[in-house]
């Protein structure tokens, strides 16, 4: 939730009307549903679970995917395709992760429809062995690696996959929990312990930066307990990022698989003295979820905030066409200022201009645009063509705060005001967030923190930790509150440096665990 | 089949040993299978009919992807996400599209696994509802469209989709016809007749010029028969290449659907009269089997020939390391070489550079990149340093022919020299088809072109052609010919300028048709 002393709202005193209703304060879950609706990003479909991902929201996520493949490859993996299907006997290879998945898998039994003799179809040629829809493709390209590794020189193997997943989840959200999603999921192959090792940290790393860098939204690295690690991982490590109410999201995940995987599949390679050995194996994913990350760190009540850097546009130009016989002036001059903008760059893109003529006035097509959060709303009429200016409201500020700037200084500028804009968020994201971590030491002060409701309190409480599974389910039993990670040494995170005594059970602990409610 | 007189195959008389066996001449079909596998393009996977895209092959594909999507947005469309499953009601809401789909479809029946008394696993959790894995998503995009559009100002309404599709073909081939394939899919929705049947024709000219320009693959644009319309359109236009064994590939598809889909979904509209009308719907596609086409029309005797284009790298430098004391200097050269020439560009992206620096033999690391099909191989070793030079490999001429080229010209023409690599190759592939496209009047002629053995003869014979759908199926039946299309005029097609008499039944023909074997 957010604080009213930082909330967007005015704090005149009047109830000022805001855009989405409720807003945070009021209703946080059902603001957001108003805001992936407002913003136009995202709808459910009749399929159950399934949702339709509008343009509004695809164009995030195609600048996602552009952001995070470039860094992929930068690290040297490559792309490639496998089976939407597994067949039923990959799955059970691996018994932790068959048991992982069994409950929520959509299964292929048929390849055809006949007539059911009432004037409809019914499943008709029953397969052999059914498929699994992939919830995850670990076993399928598995098998796959198998039969690519031979020897040490196939080593590391480093792919990458863009693909949809299926997972037959009960409660849905749109973006956070859906049965379809779209993720990409990377597969390592590695012949060393270490090296699988490094590799997982290291897409931790991109994970983090890439969080960081481009959504703006800051978070925790570090590894799971047991009871959350991926089914079939020797360790799974995660970011979590903290929403404006509070709870954590669990934005991205890379696996340590160790040579389970490569055991169940394997996935063997000769080795330099040509003894035959199995791989040390990886997999690291993040999904659409990013985009309700993105919506809940940084929406407000007005609908949604794009951080430039994944905006599906950096800017839109609204012609003020009141008078008919200023109309095509104007709009000529709109549109040579877009042209002159999208020759600007924002980094290694190019600026991404909207010019909307359309026939609607001005105040309903300005709270469009302010919805869907795109950072800069300029608007150009007669008076502005004269002076030679542009009239620019930022997204990230009140939307009556509305500036006059010099035509040519405002092209100029272009590129440094949207890295404004987006340090800003990140700055705000990060503010909040540190303003809600708490060091705490006591089993009291602990259920004090997340027991009030949450206009009161909670956040990330961090607390020595005895490394019980038994007090983690009590606890989240009780608060609905779980270890969101056991943080990474070096972030700056408060009271990780001296070890200490776990509040719950007064055992030793090595260093401090981040405890959360979550997505 | 490819002309002897035209081979890439030496004609010295001797039998030369090719890199692909069998070549094109012995078994075109076996052939075709062994570049796939050569240029480490895609493999079978134990899912039946689901292929494996390796990393050079989604290479080819996300060149495809960014070129096509760079011309759908040009041309005003945006991307979006639909779901995966279709319920069996919808596709059963428009008669001929359900009965065209239901004999290929994977239908998901249950949404869990559950243990099976024997150890194993078993479907559990039957749906209500079966679902049927989408192989093509008019009618669940039309769902939705319904919902979206309610007045004339929503239209026209321009969508595509990069998805994944299953089509439980009994028959695969790699590229060509699997089971599950990647594409794209156009739906959109207009006011008027007259307007979504420009948009239809727009996007089979958007795909003309890309197979053109970007495939190198030249290809005759026209409308399809009733018998190979797809299943619920009014009219289907297609583009159709010659394979250099002279059989037509259907390279992509654009549907004028009229009102049919409108109107078994419930897509209306108010009209500017407000009265609710029903809307005018396109689709359109194209998907992996474009890279089929790409190897059919381009490989040869020893692999893969890319285009420059869509190849995944330009060039290849093949730093030559044989002896140690100049190894380090030799791989310095090389890296500095690479990033100079990366810096460039070709057309509007930056060339790509592979630097494989790998301990193998020369001779069989340049038989990988040539079986492969790179454009451009450039061999450094010290002599070429001392000499400021570089020794250059082209893919589409004989692999023996080099030649040394100063440094500094090579990287200043690489975009000129890649551009003439790649309308050699659209050159030659059109004379490739334009010599085997026969006007025939009789139809003995008919039966004599497509009756012989492959080698001697085949391609694309131009008749007239009375339409009826009863000749068609004689036609295919004795010969295994189809009509591609009814051939758009303006392509400078031999003979297409005068009405005439169909030569198989006598009766009146407006306009000459293209008959061929096909893929």
């Amino acid at each position: 939730m957010p604080d009213k002393k930082k909330s967007n709202q005015k704090d005149s005193g009047r109830k000022q009307k805001t855009a989405i209703q409720p807003t945070r304060l009021e209703n946080y879950a059902e603001w957001y549903q108003q805001v992936v609706r407002a913003a136009e990003m995202a709808e459910t479909s009749d399929v159950r679970g399934c949702m339709v991902i509008k343009p509004w929201g695809y164009a995030v996520w195609e600048n996602i995917q552009q952001g995070l493949d470039g860094m992929f490859k930068a690290t040297g993996h490559r792309n490639a395709y496998f089976p939407l299907f597994i067949p039923l006997s990959y799955l059970e290879k691996e018994a932790e992760h068959v048991e992982g998945f069994a409950k929520e898998c959509a299964v292929v039994t048929h390849h055809r429809l006949e007539p059911d003799g009432e004037g409809g179809l019914q499943p008709a040629g029953a397969l052999e062995e059914p498929l699994v829809v992939r919830p995850t493709s670990e076993t399928i390209i598995g098998s796959t690696f198998a039969k690519w590794i031979e020897s040490w020189r196939d080593l590391p193997l480093l792919i990458n996959q863009w693909a949809n997943v299926v997972r037959w989840e009960m409660r849905t959200r749109l973006f956070l929990r859906t049965a379809e999603f779209l993720w990409q999921e990377g597969h390592t192959a590695h012949a060393t312990e270490a090296e699988a090792m490094e590799e997982t940290l290291k897409m931790l790393e991109v994970y983090r930066e890439f969080a960081t860098e481009w959504l703006a939204m800051p978070v925790i690295t570090g590894e799971k307990t047991e009871g959350e690690r991926f089914p079939g991982a020797v360790n799974t490590f995660c970011i979590e990022g903290m929403m404006q109410d509070r709870k954590a999201l669990q934005a991205g995940t890379s696996h340590f698989l160790g040579q389970n995987f490569s055991r169940a599949q394997d996935i063997t390679f000769a080795d330099r003295d040509t003894n035959v050995q199995h791989a040390w194996t990886t997999s690291w994913g993040v999904s659409t979820r990013l985009i309700g990350g993105l919506i809940m760190t940084h929406g407000d009540d007005d609908g949604m905030v794009m951080p430039p850097k994944v905006a599906p546009a950096h800017l839109v130009i609204l012609p003020v066409l009141h008078k008919e016989e200023t109309r095509e002036q104007v709009l000529a001059y709109c549109e040579q200022l877009a042209a002159e903008l999208r020759s600007c760059r924002y980094g290694d893109a190019p600026v991404r201009v909207e010019l909307d003529a359309r026939d609607l006035r001005g105040g309903e097509k300005s709270w469009q645009w302010i919805k869907r959060g795109i950072p800069l709303r300029v608007e150009v009429g007669p008076r502005d063509m004269e002076q030679g200016a542009v009239f620019v409201a930022r997204r990230d500020r009140p939307h009556s705060e509305k500036s006059s700037i010099e035509r040519g200084e405002f092209i100029g500028g272009i590129a440094s005001l949207l890295q404004e804009i987006q340090a800003g968020m990140l700055q705000r994201a990060r503010e909040h967030r540190d303003d809600h971590i708490r060091v705490i030491d006591t089993e009291q002060a602990f259920y004090d923190f997340f027991g009030k409701t949450p206009e009161g309190g909670g956040g990330f409480a961090m607390t020595h930790f005895c490394g019980s599974t038994e007090l983690e389910d009590r606890i989240k039993k009780d608060l609905a509150v779980t270890v969101r990670c056991i943080p990474t040494r070096g972030q700056g995170l408060p009271g990780q440096d001296e070890a200490g005594t776990c509040p719950f059970t007064g055992e030793p602990s090595a260093t401090r665990v981040v405890w959360a409610k979550s997505y």
